[in-house]
């Protein structure tokens, strides 16, 4: 997608056909930083202080950071350390260990300089594949998106949770795939973007995303959004998802569940975006899912950009908090799911 | 209640019998500032630059201000002019302008001294008159929490949003009077406190109220209680309300639907306390209730501690905002009100 005019991946080979480049995303909205990745150890180490972050771009990164190892070292051993370091980084991502294991196994066939090349073949064609899965999300969404424009007439107002966007994928996004295709087919659009709280991602990332591709938005407290449904002001929410049961059970950013009980409350649709690799055959439903309890210092403190224009963090209570970082939003709660292969009623997931 | 094991008002009568002590509530929970009301125009600075907060509280210190302005001056010409200045310093609280009527209507009767005494009493009068209306709400809202813990037989989980606590009255509050009172008792209670952004009068007030008093609490981003809720973390809520219409609609803070929302999804009890005088019986139901528009700057900028113990103010993203204060929970998904004359069920308002 585009920031300011400019079309970018998340992630990309640069010219000299071996180094990756990709944003250091924990200076967003502030300042747009491009980071050079040389080594393993440069890959290893923007996962691990999440320079970049979504579970298909941190499987990105890992993916290049193993070609990056095999260009010093085409050996067994240094491929086997590489893997155990990358993997390392961020232990709990299984989009990363997924990627990992892809392009350790095809290397495994290799050896020497052919080793390495099959290794970045494995990781351009990986990237590839993310963008025409997301992609595709884009065009069964776009639909949707469509009713809803001849429905209204008017500009249709989409709200969105967290950051399911391009930043966190190669490119597109999942949630916001089929709102830019909308958008670059020039179907009016406007999100309401939650600012997601404690991390902010949506006042962050997203509602950077969106300006920069020029799509009109408008960021609004995680509070907000019962409201605007009662009234009559969105006219669809989709969000991404971190993991699907089979019954449909949706385990994505806190918070999600929340608009999805607004949404059946005002009858307006609710619409989960995500590849099939999402779906989680060995789970029966939501009730299986372990949430993650994260830093209440997330709660806490929060950065932004003070009175100089430097990033600051402050502290916002001294009192103890809690920070779950999912919800669990029940099938029964989601109008379909946009993968893909098209759009799934819950009933159709069932059979 | 208490700060650092003292007890409190919100405004209290200086021992000279005519300056009038408040805290300047901006500084919270960081400091704790009490300064000293010693002219009208003292007061009406108090009000405007939002030191003091809260209908009930705003309305004392308007109460107080016209007694101040008849201790320099008891002529009709003077009480004119202080009730415009007070009145203009909040121009859309309703509370203000019922004590403002009030205390003026009572004044008139009386010239001189006589006057400036009849303005003093009445205002202690209306200060007594709330706590004893709060401590009545707290009354009757205890055999909830009691027979919450009957039930659990472990401690009781109440969440709550925003700030209906004492700082906002002149003592107990409204939403956490029921919940003192159970503390106080000896009932082990504690309280998820919601953050409530954009103004995080969760994690600034109530929770600072809280932790003065000793009560156990937790705060959360305001996309967590559905969590919570699912998860059998949360007993029963308890909110306030700034106006519930005949058939029982809830005007409160923006947020409160989505929690009544959950709290209905998950068999949880949610409740509104309030005093009898934020019932509007002229509006049949919430759809008829104009929602406030605030600045999108509470929603962009927050403040908090930054590294050297400086209250700062930092910027959180730089796409447009919007900032309803307000929204409205339906009749439907409120299991009782609790008043100062005890607890009503939507039916029982409606006969």
């Amino acid at each position: 997608m585009k920031i300011n005019g400019q079309s970018y991946r998340s992630i990309w080979l640069n010219e000299n056909g071996w180094s990756v480049h990709i944003f250091d995303q924990r200076s967003l909205p502030w300042d747009l930083k491009i980071v050079e990745l040389k080594t393993m150890d440069d890959a290893a180490i923007a996962i691990h202080e999440m320079w970049t972050r979504g579970a298909p771009l941190l499987a990105m990164t890992g993916a290049y950071g193993l070609a990056l190892a095999l260009r010093e070292d085409t050996s067994d051993a240094n491929l086997a350390r590489a893997y155990d370091t990358l993997l390392a980084t961020r232990p709990t991502a299984v989009n990363l260990k997924w990627a990992l294991d892809k392009i350790r196994d095809e290397a495994a066939q290799y050896q020497g300089e052919a080793r390495m090349k099959a290794a970045y073949a494995l990781a351009v064609k990986l990237c590839d594949d993310d963008i025409a899965t997301n992609a595709a999300i884009g065009a069964h969404g776009l639909p949707l998106i469509e009713a809803a424009h001849k429905r209204a007439g008017k500009t249709v107002n989409i709200l969105t949770h967290c950051n399911a966007g391009w930043l966190a994928t190669v490119d597109y996004g999942t949630a916001t795939s089929p709102i830019y295709r909308a958008h670059d087919a020039g179907i009016p659009v406007h999100v309401w973007v939650d600012e997601t709280r404690p991390r902010n991602q949506g006042a962050s990332l997203t509602a950077f995303e969106l300006a920069e591709h020029g799509v009109p938005h408008t960021v609004i407290a995680d509070n907000t959004g019962g409201l605007l449904m009662m009234r009559g002001q969105v006219d669809l929410c989709i969000v991404g998802a971190d993991r699907v049961t089979r019954n449909g059970d949706v385990c994505n950013k806190i918070g999600t569940y929340l608009k999805a009980l607004a949404a059946h409350d005002n009858n307006v649709p609710f619409y989960v975006a995500l590849p099939l690799s999402t779906f989680d055959p060995h789970l029966e439903n939501g009730a299986a899912i372990p949430i993650e309890e994260r830093s209440p210092s997330e709660v806490t403190h929060i950065e932004g950009l003070d009175k100089d224009g430097k990033i600051a963090r402050i502290q916002l209570t001294r009192s103890p908090a809690a920070n779950p970082g999912f919800d669990i939003t029940p099938a029964r709660l989601v109008s379909g799911y946009i993968t893909e292969n098209g759009l799934f009623s819950t009933a159709q997931l069932l059979t």
